[in-house]
């Protein structure tokens, strides 16, 4: 298929057709006047908006939120604020019979279920750009910005494909979890680059050190890197000349999205706006462990009760430091990743080797240094000795007994009690205080078990490909 | 003991006694004269000399060659020079009915025995210094500068505790298997130091860098530099400006000389001069081989027919290419080391393990980098690949099987008649190419039971430490 047909294909995924944006447009007409309705009861000088994709036009067919704001003065404490809100949020559920639940982001609110849609009801400050007091203050302004540059249909059409494309390839979203690409990021990017498939051929060639000034706020990319440092991607947001809407994207992320714009405009499909699924068969993961001869190792305990994206914070820097450790003592980890949910989380690790030899090579000081004569007291009889010491060159070396050979008696000796001390954070240390278990190779398929989406994650790191690259030819077996 | 007691009793080691004196002094006169006899038999217009370590008086006890220089005229040609000399030094042994070899330095020389005595027959010009016409022209002014500038028997005697001292740390000697200290060097030192003790106590600290011109030939070190680049150590030799007499010492011996002097300035003992011999036991060298848990391994293949100097720098540059296609494919050479004699000459390696994992982490080429299609089309299906490609940061990355996981598969597709492309030397090549064996683990001690010299460095590798630090605990078993 050429890729003009592909594009016809996923527009007819990605637009939402009259009906879905006449219901749209009811849901959120009727929930906007209920919330306005109970602004005024409250007596309070506040006003209701529908902000977010909806507000925009770029939400995806069959996949939206309504976001409902509520905008109050500035001079609000922020008590007032959050009481108020939540306030209205759970009478409008409670009115229309929904189920509802507190959500916390910087401060809280109610998120709620009307008729199968997810609606949001946040409170903001009507605040001047520049002295923003709440975290989403600028999310009128951004509506606004997107409306006023996307005016047709057909500009927020490619923002459509632009987010479907990302979702499909796992770089969308801004969370901790993801280190993606925002809504709003791709908004802009469309603005930048005028159509879906010139945004991937700007991509293609790579962004590292890419630099987007719409509102050109700055002399040069020199000038910008003085407030945002070395960010791979900059990305000034048009309201607010300090922020870079890019800083979630991480470079792994940035990257995987070169990588893909390039293969889709080689060798384009619809599978990477709507990716197949993974058929699962425990059988052959199995035989995918057994086979593959390196060690794969799993440390799971239960899942720390915190906001995802603390969460995933904690995560990512908890299973640098596992990695640190395992490295520290030689044990080559070929690949990381970490995985939560259904109660469990997991820091899943491969090893070249699970087992080390006796003996290593240990490089000593300098023949005429200071430490010379420590490291001669140390080694010259006894203790971790094998043979040496010697020289080499300006050098001392000793061949001597490694600690721990085998990665499990390493795991066994890890300080259940100090782990902060070895840059574990704080809840994913007492959560594996209370309690770790360690899987080796086929052990995980008790997890699997346990678990579908963990099923997903360990036949994606058996395979060890992102899913798009391996659409056109999905093999039976994963690795 | 302290260090004078030391001393005192290495004195009684390295200074020839009075009849040992009259005896060197009646040998060399009877040979100078037989020499000086047949020169004139020749009608040449050349002189005999006795030069070298007897005529400079820093001979060790028991332990000379008798250098008789026939000097010529700088006009004579060489090979009337060579014809002449090796002429004259046959004649000399076979009329005292001694036996004689033709030896090959620069040129050829006759060496020959008198009553149990080494005597060397050298032919040299009577070069004026800076144009010398062969290597040894130097020879005469060496001799006569350290008459000069060491008079005394005081000054003689430092000189030979300073050799004996590097020859039981098994640093003495600036053949190409040594590379360490010549004889004119130690004099050089004494003459700069004064003593031995003031010698060792400035090596103590570390030569790397030092810098010595008695004559005061250059404005500072950076001068001294630019002729001889950045040797570790550099000794202008008095009678040459452009010659370092330290240019054979290597870093190894450098650093071997100044930790040894560290350590008997701290613990002073008679067995730096006297090292005992090594107490050789099968069963133990098995043992030790059987217990360290590396991978010890040779290659073992004819001593090539060259002479010592140009076999060993073959050796070296060999072993050094052996030793880079072993870590080339990712074998950990803990160390290596080679030995030769008895017919033989052997490549000794110890490795942390002759096993490797059979998968490996291959990074490849930055995401947005031309190269970064070829990894793809490689790696993503097939081949070496056990799992991924993947993308970390702005890289991909693949699992790929090792192609040797085990070193005995290397070591059999060495591709014997191609070595020397690899970096082996010619002659090496070509006696590997007409048959080498591998020796793994206790094999090795069949190659034991064929040579002493071979056993001795085998125990000296298995314990791994230089003999003068064992000084005083030598233990039973090596390793």
């Amino acid at each position: 298929m050429s890729i003009d047909e592909v594009l016809a294909d996923a527009l007819k995924l990605v637009k939402p057709d009259r009906a879905e944006e006449a219901e749209v447009e009811a849901l959120s007409r009727m929930i906007l006047d209920r919330v306005g309705r109970l602004i005024g009861s409250e007596g309070v000088e506040a006003e209701a908006r529908i902000l977010g994709s909806i507000a925009k036009g770029t939400w995806l067919k069959g996949d939206y939120d309504i976001d409902v704001f509520i905008l109050y003065p500035p001079g609000i404490g922020r008590g007032m604020l959050t009481d108020l809100s939540i306030r209205i949020g759970v009478k409008v559920f409670e009115d229309l019979g929904g189920r509802w639940i507190l959500r916390y982001a910087e401060h809280p609110y109610v998120e709620g279920w009307v008729k199968g849609v997810r609606v949001n009801i946040v409170p903001a400050c009507r605040s001047k750009p520049g002295s923003w007091i709440t975290a989403v203050d600028r999310t009128p302004y951004h509506t606004d910005y997107v409306r006023r540059m996307l005016p047709s249909e057909e500009g927020r059409d490619q923002v459509r494909l632009l987010k479907k494309f990302m979702k499909g390839i796992g770089v969308y979203g801004a969370d901790v979890r993801i280190g993606g690409f925002s809504g709003y990021l791709c908004e802009l990017l469309i603005i930048r680059f005028g159509s879906f498939i010139d945004t991937l051929r700007s991509a293609s060639k790579g962004w590292i050190g890419l630099f987007i000034d719409l509102e050109g706020y700055y002399r040069d990319v020199e000038d910008a890197r003085r407030v945002f440092g070395d960010q791979p991607l900059i990305v000034v947001d048009p309201i607010d000349p300090r922020r870079n809407v890019a800083s979630p994207v991480s470079l792994t992320k940035l990257s995987e999205f070169t990588a893909a714009s390039k293969l889709f405009l080689d060798k384009p499909s619809i599978e990477f706006f709507n990716p197949p699924s993974i058929r699962l068969d425990t059988d052959l993961i199995r035989e995918a462990i057994e086979r593959r001869g390196s060690t794969l190792l799993a440390i799971v305990f239960d899942e720390p009760a915190i906001p995802p994206d603390t969460l995933w914070g904690e995560i990512y820097r908890s299973l640098k430091a596992f990695v640190n450790i395992l490295e520290k003592w030689e044990f080559k980890v070929i690949r990381s990743s970490a995985w939560s949910g259904d109660g469990f989380t997991a820091f899943i690790v491969e090893l070249e080797s699970g087992m080390l030899p006796r003996v290593k090579l240990h490089r000593g000081p300098p023949v005429d240094s200071p430490e010379a004569s420590r490291f001669l007291e140390k080694y010259t009889r006894g203790g971790d000795r094998v043979s040496g010491p010697w020289i080499d060159g300006d050098r001392w070396y000793v061949a001597r007994r490694r600690r721990y050979t085998d990665v499990y008696s390493l795991l066994d000796d890890l300080p259940r009690g100090d782990l902060p001390s070895y840059g574990f954070s704080r809840d994913i240390a007492a959560s594996i205080a209370r309690g770790v278990k360690i899987y080796m190779g086929t052990d995980l398929l008790e997890l699997a078990g346990r678990s579908r989406g963990f099923s997903e994650h360990l036949y994606d790191i058996l395979d060890g490909r992102p899913r798009w690259l391996r659409f056109g030819f999905i093999e039976d077996t994963p690795g």
